[in-house]
């Protein structure tokens, strides 16, 4: 759809979120219950017990999509304006595939305390946080601070992906009759994405695992890394000590694109060992085109768009997770939790196949069996 | 209700309000419009175009209910969890009574700095923001400081009682049939009410203002006032130069009690003028019950209880405000905007009586009525 049209039903549309009562508010006795004075029982209660507010209050079934828009879908750093309508596509996702009640916090601000003090301060009010769109490396340590404040917090561009990747990659490997960890990936990009994926490929069991950034392989030798890089380097890369794309790529099983700087070619595929995976996720133009990678002897390939098969998408992860956390009152996503939302994501797909290797968008059964997966 | 009840009848509930999804997302072109790739063109649009979010995005019709939990109704200083219930009642009465999308931000900081920053901060996903239940003197400045942020910020428990205990007034007058501007009134309290009732009456016309706090008439003469007070010094207690509520209220047309701290009786409303008007807000125990007030001569009594006649009560004034300033895309509230909603509120009573000087809070007209007013 071109420009013009989708700006125009946008401006129509006006919000694609709002509110909705759960209760009615018909006559006196309802505003005696539903406001003054019972709702002075309720505060006194929660002043005293704030751990009831799960049971009793919109935390029972909330969560924040925080951004400050500066790494917003492939168009960089476009400002909290910017990522509003996407985080308010978020909060309608969360609502419709998983019945949760999001709220779209995008923030005046891309000072990391600044971020870190507001989300402390509006916490209450949510049982989860989901950050988006905050560019790497300020993600990695934002995050981290907020992992001990009573509520889950995670960053669904590092998470959300590396889960579907993982998925993804448990059932192409499947597919093609390799095991899981034995396969030799190389993963293309070090930002938020390229490093969750990394991590969680390594809890997964995935001993070779080589990442490139702009400068190359990352490893130990390298003076450059900056730190969440430096610990990239202490488990990746280990198989090479200098070199690029061409010499990390070499004899591999996998190659996961998520830079979108990507020059990897037709040629990169046909060096690589046979059976290959290519999971070009660069947005909206794929490192490579499913059409040439299969060419070039890819036996799976995989993008992010939904106009290709295998869409892996971070949509499929994000609301069930969350469902799981407030179902069963979760204050940390940690490795574990991850590691069994791709297990219970990729196990939807009974036979993979080079066309099928992780469920639609649209598969209703995405969010429950994730939140049921998540302990 | 006694507690046990309210609160199983809360905790059955969960929460109140809801996000609700406007528009469909049954299948995949549902994706491409709402969520990507099309969210792209509307985020770009934005990035550029910041005002449009007022047009297309959950800005256009949304109002954040934000407190610090320091003065939650009259249960003081009970922070951010025991403020929650009752923001949540504030967005449910925003949604039924104005069909505006608010949501509760409960605030973990008494922080007036951070208080300012954290709203600076998520101002780009409202049209309006309330400030609820925030302690006097904070709450004047933390108000002032966010005059220019480009969207509506007002303090409720200022405004929303001065307008309606003006409107009561007006109604109240006409009923006694005294001028307004010629009325000579008492304001026991000068707290967030008490001063903004003071600053609106002084709007109005109204010359002959005298305030109290627990060190006696507030005047010029006083060493021990603090900002705001003395700004009330400077148009209030210029007939007097010492004294008590006895001496203040001796000869008046008007009390208006709005602390709670009363010693307010029989033997004031005694010594004030004939046909005196009477407005003990305090909740849930009024300064004086109306019964003893009309037995002592007052012609007109309010209270802020709904079990009594005209109930003065803010959720008459906020829900209007907000309409019409979202609806007019008005930046601002000014004295202007207020005296108008006055004018409204009170212009809905057409005879006023002893019983009716105010509409009912289930007034279906009201919002409408304010709304229209707001310029």
């Amino acid at each position: 759809m071109d420009r013009k049209k989708v700006l125009s039903i946008y401006k129509k549309q006006g919000a694609r979120v709002e509110t909705r009562a759960r209760v009615k508010l018909r006559g006196k006795k309802d505003f005696t219950l539903w406001y003054t004075p019972s709702v002075g029982i309720a505060a006194t209660h929660l002043a005293k017990h704030p751990k009831d507010a799960r049971i009793m209050s919109i935390k029972k079934n909330s969560v924040a999509v925080v951004s400050d828009g500066s790494a917003v879908l492939g168009l960089g750093n476009i400002g909290p304006y910017g990522a509003l309508p996407v985080m308010e596509g978020k909060a309608l996702i969360f609502k419709e595939m998983a019945n949760i009640d999001a709220w779209p916090l995008v923030l005046h601000t891309q000072d990391s305390d600044e971020i870190v003090r507001v989300v402390k301060a509006i916490a209450p009010n949510f049982g989860g946080i989901n950050l988006e769109d905050i560019s790497a490396p300020r993600c990695f340590d934002i995050e981290k601070r907020l992992q001990d404040i009573g509520i889950p917090v995670m960053h669904d561009d590092q998470h959300g992906t590396a889960v579907v990747v993982l998925a993804g990659l448990m059932n192409a490997a499947k597919m093609v009759k390799k095991e899981l960890k034995k396969l030799k990936v190389v993963i293309g990009g070090a930002g938020a994405a390229g490093t969750a994926i990394a991590k969680l490929l390594r809890s997964a069991g995935v001993a070779h695992i080589t990442v490139l950034d702009r400068g190359g392989i990352i490893h130990v030798g390298r003076m450059d890394l900056v730190a969440h890089k430096e610990e990239l380097a202490s488990f990746t890369g280990l198989h090479h000590s200098r070199g690029g794309l061409t010499e990390a790529i070499r004899g591999t099983d996998v190659f996961i694109g998520v830079s979108g700087k990507g020059l990897f070619t037709a040629r990169h595929i046909k060096s690589m060992a046979p059976r290959a995976i290519v999971f070009a996720l660069a947005n909206p133009i794929p490192e490579i085109m499913p059409k040439e990678a299969k060419k070039a002897g890819a036996a799976v390939v995989a993008t992010g768009r939904s106009d290709f098969p295998n869409q892996l998408n971070n949509a499929l992860v994000y609301p069930g997770i969350f469902r799981g956390a407030l179902d069963k009152g979760i204050t940390k996503i940690t490795e574990d939790t991850k590691l069994r939302a791709a297990r219970a994501l990729a196990a939807l797909v009974k036979k993979p196949t080079a066309g099928k290797i992780i469920p639609d968008l649209l598969d209703r059964r995405v969010v429950k069996a994730i939140a049921n997966a998540v302990k």
